[in-house]
């Protein structure tokens, strides 16, 4: 019971510094002190740098992170973001999700399959200028330039195959950054543990601490033999990254100053007040109950047939992640009224506002009244978008949109509609099998219909088309949809990617007709939203640079919202308190894991993982504390050398306030030396809330402790030759 | 966040310990020493002593403990004790269980029925010597002459008929002691809360902390004029106790030393291996099945029919806390190995007793023998016992047996037959009505019966009765009992009570023949019992006396396992590790109630309640802090005055590692002056087993603490007399 006591203890060192902030690199110097001030010692000019390390072995898998950890392009990721290679190499001879997998060489290694992908972030180049120069004042205009200018900037950095570029907006569209990466095209599975343990606690523990997951997997980038960037081929050889990470094995302790790094996807932080109220008020218990329809008609509808609950497995666990997260939302508003808090500060804000600088007032009363006009359409729309929800139609839709779309030339085309798309695009089209069952299709797209067709925001169109207000008439038309059209087929999609306009005019198949009869309408509104983006392209700039102007006089620096590129975040080992008298520690041990074991998923731990645990078998990887140094000044007070078995024990996972969101999946964890010392994989449910509000006292990310990572390769698996690649300091 | 700090360092100074022991108070003078370790400034010598305050201020309900707390005979006590009192006074226009009552005066305060006692424990005299002077080897006359030596003890010390006398077993037979208990037969009823704050969280919340009840209840005692005990009327005083207790206003704060007092019911500390082996494999697992089956059926029954939901809600309610306990003893077992833990002590002990009296050694291996023989026959008789289980065959059996005591002299009848007994046998026959239903009532005694009729041990006296092997064949014949039988009418029921044997043997009613015909082997089995327990009077003291000479051997002072009697046990107001990497504060807040209401029972917290915590409505029950003392060293060294808002909030539970058990509900627990600081009313999940081990690091006692209480009264209830009448300091 120690140490609860100096974890505690560490904590209230804590207090006066909140860890908010996923930062731009370059930005770095510019929190120096505060880097310093958590114990991070390596220099904040280092990490500004994307060609020095550590920045440049932390990568993309372009839905989560990873980063290389040794010389030969291996790689370290979560297991949820692998998860997709290995079940694409889990057949029922050697099952890979259920028993794990480890290569005993590299020959050994394979294919993690041909959509996979690492992407290294070699360049992020300033482009405002270039994206923003001399716009057109007419909003359409305007909006269309914008694509325009970040689509040539696109083309001319992906001269080169090898590279995937993209124009990213930061501050709501006040900068604009063009992101230069190296696509590796050969990725190769090398160790992954069980599911059992890599998700131990599965969709129960998810956004939940305490928490033992292994959710850990290494890869391997491999290239031609000339270096450069190849699809799989037998011959290619293993990457040489510029560099990769140190690993230190003794871990982190509580009240360690630590960093992460990574690509967090999308945060909503200088939002309007306005626009919390509309999204806690609105949107999320909109799309909570159009979830829980959703998940409630899939659950049913999988019970009585296996073809079912296998194809909507993925999507069902998705929802329910989305469910978990939407739920957290709404608890959270109802838990801190954050609402309240934000509004105090849009009032402080607006206080200084009006004094410094009054002209400045109006833009933000216009921004206010172009959100009031977006929250408008986005409610009037939606029951005309679910309506349209079945993923036949919206198939239809995207061809029926490419054959126009090619009309112009590739430049001119929309974004997913040029060349550099199409390989998404087919693949996207092939998927749709895998996923797709005519009954649960049809019945989710009916319930969607049927809510469209109980409220008065009726569009014509499609009126016209689906007027059937009895549900046995609704059924049966719709049964007609699915008995004639031949979308369901593969091939047939794919051959709609050649057709032309004119085919999908005078096509007989349902969905097509429906798609072309729809069009119109769509467009009006793709044309009113982008007119409405265009509006706001300038609004919402001149907002940010006000708030940053605001946040500088105060002297607060500013880090733009997460939009999906490389940022860095700091902040300290640390626990929390969860609920009234109810403390979370920061770490968890080896045998918690134990103790939750009950046999049944998702708390069916590896009985190898249960047999070392019950063996005692923890070799050097067990840790007598992760609460204090023995030899501080606490511990010489406290005595803690008198209690040298404190923890006594692997750690498994831990807590720390480093500010992430989703797309930090995988992110290393890096001590104050920029060694790592965990993977980042998850946030705790009371900190949901955080991609609107940073609550530094409760905020806290979920990490899997490299020292369990260690553990595993060393006394569990036995994953000796990788061991030896890996650059272990203490 | 800081107040986990310093919450954890208190507790680190309690870990040298272990705060175990249910005290006998003549007892208290030989652990003076831990005492005053533990900050307890009051006497030893003065707690010893229970004509002295506070011991003469603490006393019985007969089921739960309760306090004097004012010179009027104010009485404080749990919310969940005075139960039956509360729902004896509400009716339809004025619900107080629903909503709570507090008596605007003395005149305003109702019975609290006529079966409500206080029960003073005025004198505990060693009578040992006299019990067990001069008894016969032969066990059965042996166990025959233990009851009538008690019998007579007992009887002498009632010649006064306003006390009620009992002798207790101290230390499985070692010892004996008579008790002599004032008995105050006026209760009225003062001051409650409403059950939705008195047990907030009700089952779910049961056994679990953080906890935020309300569990408190005002009664009165009163007397005749003349000052002596009587029945209820309105001519009737308050009773003027010797004393009453002094309370604490500014409570407790983590850290602190306290004491508890009261009447625990029952432990199995000192038990066997052989006997914990048998509870947790056989003894609980079978009941937890056979209350599981019992709880589904009444359930099922319930949702059917709105009387036997009225009927069997108390049954279930009890049945659900059972089931819990069981669970809670078997997730310990599993938690902890316990049977291996006593195995290693029992074996130390073995070693000393070899070496010390290998004699002795014989008279252990006779008493596992004689274990083995109770555990067999338990095993064997259990379904010939669970096919009884019908309520009317249950009475009959008691009916027959009273005709039959009757032809004895009163003091050579059975305990529980004897004049003395018969209110309180007349009483339980009354009462059977209320928790009563044919259709439910039938058919779990036709479960019983089948799972009789499927096992091998069959009763030849039961198998001639009852040996229709088809289900339909079976339930007719039950149904004819039903149909048959006039016990279902009370009257009928007491009109048995004058019967003789003779009345018996020739009824044609179905239960009484039945009765009847079970009788021979059920005393028989009762005879086998009475002389195995003959046999268990020698070895078990024999054994104790072994355990007790090692212990002294040792330097541990020994307190004899619970039995209902008046006892001390002392410990520290502490937090405790709950699970791995989750450690639960001692305090619980206000806020953390407010955070719990979702308006649906059990989370219904009054609105009253809930206004005062909106409005911060705290009056000067707030506290800033319950972690430290901020003019301590330790808050000098971590400037806890810098956040003097720390706690900020009216404390509602606290943990302390007191140890207790059934019995202790209400009990006062004193801080080290012996003020009144809270109430005892329930303890933890994870604790559970503790009536077979103590377990120091988790097992914590949840208490009210005595600032909610003040709080309620004064801010919420505006009880001005009452906190006029209670002598407050601080």
């Amino acid at each position: 019971m120690r140490y609860a006591l100096v974890a505690a203890l560490m904590l209230s060192s804590g207090l006066a510094i909140a860890d908010e902030g996923q930062w731009q690199p370059y930005q770095m110097p510019s929190i120096a002190d505060k880097l310093s001030e958590r114990g991070i010692q390596i220099p904040a000019k280092q990490l500004a740098d994307l060609s020095q390390y550590p920045m440049n072995a932390v990568i993309s898998l372009g839905y989560c992170t990873a980063s290389f950890v040794s010389p030969q392009g291996l790689v370290v990721t979560n297991h949820h973001c692998a998860y997709r290679a290995i079940q694409y190499n889990s057949k029922k001879e050697h099952n890979y999700l259920a028993n794990g997998f480890l290569a005993s060489d590299q020959q050994q290694e394979p294919s993690a399959g041909p959509n996979e992908r690492l992407y290294i972030t070699e360049a992020v180049t300033n482009v405002t200028e270039k994206v923003t120069h001399d716009l057109s004042e007419e909003p359409l205009t305007r909006y269309q330039e914008i694509q325009q200018n970040s689509k040539q900037l696109i083309k001319a950095c992906e001269s080169d195959d090898n590279y995937r570029c993209s124009v990213r907006s930061y501050h709501n569209g006040l900068e604009y950054y063009l992101i230069k990466q190296l696509i590796i095209r050969d990725v190769r599975l090398v160790y992954a543990p069980p599911e059992s343990a890599g998700s131990y606690g599965g969709d129960i523990d998810n956004y939940e601490f305490p928490r033992h997951s292994a959710d850990f997997t290494f890869l391997r980038a491999y290239v031609g033999k000339d270096g450069k960037p190849a699809a799989y081929h037998e011959d290619n050889v293993p990457f040489t990254p510029k560099s990769y990470l140190r690993i230190n094995a003794n871990g982190v302790k509580a009240g360690d100053g630590v960093f992460a790094a990574g690509y967090p996807g999308s945060t909503s932080r200088y939002r309007l007040t306005s626009e919390l109220k509309f999204a806690s008020q609105w949107l999320y218990p909109t799309y909570a109950d159009y979830y829980q329809r959703r998940i409630e008609t899939i659950e049913s509808m999988s019970a009585t047939d296996a073809d079912v609950k296998i194809k909507y497995a993925g999507g069902l666990a998705s929802m329910a992640n989305r469910m978990k997260k939407l739920n957290g939302l709404l608890d959270g508003f109802k838990a801190t009224d954050i609402v309240g808090i934000k509004q105090q500060k849009e009032d402080d804000f607006l206080v200084w506002v009006n004094r410094e600088d009054p002209e400045q007032a109006k833009v933000i009363e216009n921004l206010e009244a172009l959100l009031t006009e977006e929250q408008s359409a986005q409610q009037q729309n939606y029951f005309f978008t679910i309506a349209q929800s079945s993923a036949l139609l919206d198939a239809a839709k995207k061809l029926y949109r490419l054959s126009l779309e090619k009309q112009k030339p590739d430049a001119q085309r929309e974004q997913g509609y040029q060349q550099r798309d199409m390989k998404l695009f087919a693949g996207r089209l092939k998927r749709i099998d895998k996923s797709f069952a005519v009954a649960v299709d049809k019945m989710l797209w009916q319930q969607d219909i049927q809510a469209y067709l109980a409220q008065n925001n009726r569009v014509k169109a499609l009126d016209s088309l689906l007027n059937q207000n009895l549900e046995t008439e609704l059924s049966a038309k719709l049964d007609g949809f699915y008995a004639l059209t031949t979308l369901k087929d593969r091939k047939q999609r794919l051959k709609w990617m050649d057709a032309a306009p004119k085919q999908f005019e005078t096509s007989s198949d349902p969905f097509i007709r429906m798609a072309v009869a729809l069009h119109d309408t769509n467009m009006a509104h793709e044309k009113a939203m982008k007119t409405l983006q265009g509006k706001l392209s300038t609004a919402r700039p001149a907002y940010m640079a006000s708030i940053i102007a605001y946040n500088k006089a105060n002297g607060w620096p500013v880090y733009p919202d997460a939009n999906g590129t490389l940022r860095i975040t700091y902040g300290m080992v640390d626990g929390y308190q969860s609920r009234d008298a109810l403390y979370k520690q920061p770490f968890t041990r080896l045998e918690g894991l134990a103790a939750k074991h009950t046999g049944a998923e998702p708390f069916n731990a590896p009985q190898k993982i249960l047999d070392a645990i019950a063996a005692k078998q923890y070799g050097e990887h067990k840790v007598s504390s992760v609460y204090a140094d023995p030899r501080s000044w606490i511990c010489r007070l406290f005595s803690c050398l008198d209690k040298p078995e404190e923890f006594n024990s692997v750690p498994v996972n831990f807590l720390s306030s480093v500010d992430t969101t989703g797309g930090n999946s995988g992110s290393p964890v890096f001590n104050g030396k920029g060694e790592l010392v965990g993977l980042n994989f998850d946030s705790t449910y009371e900190a949901i809330t955080k991609d609107w509000f940073f609550n530094p006292t409760i905020t806290r990310a979920v990490h899997v402790d490299i020292r369990y990572i260690l553990w595993m390769m060393d006394e569990v698996d036995r994953a000796e030759n990788l061991l030896n690649e890996l650059e272990l300091v203490k």
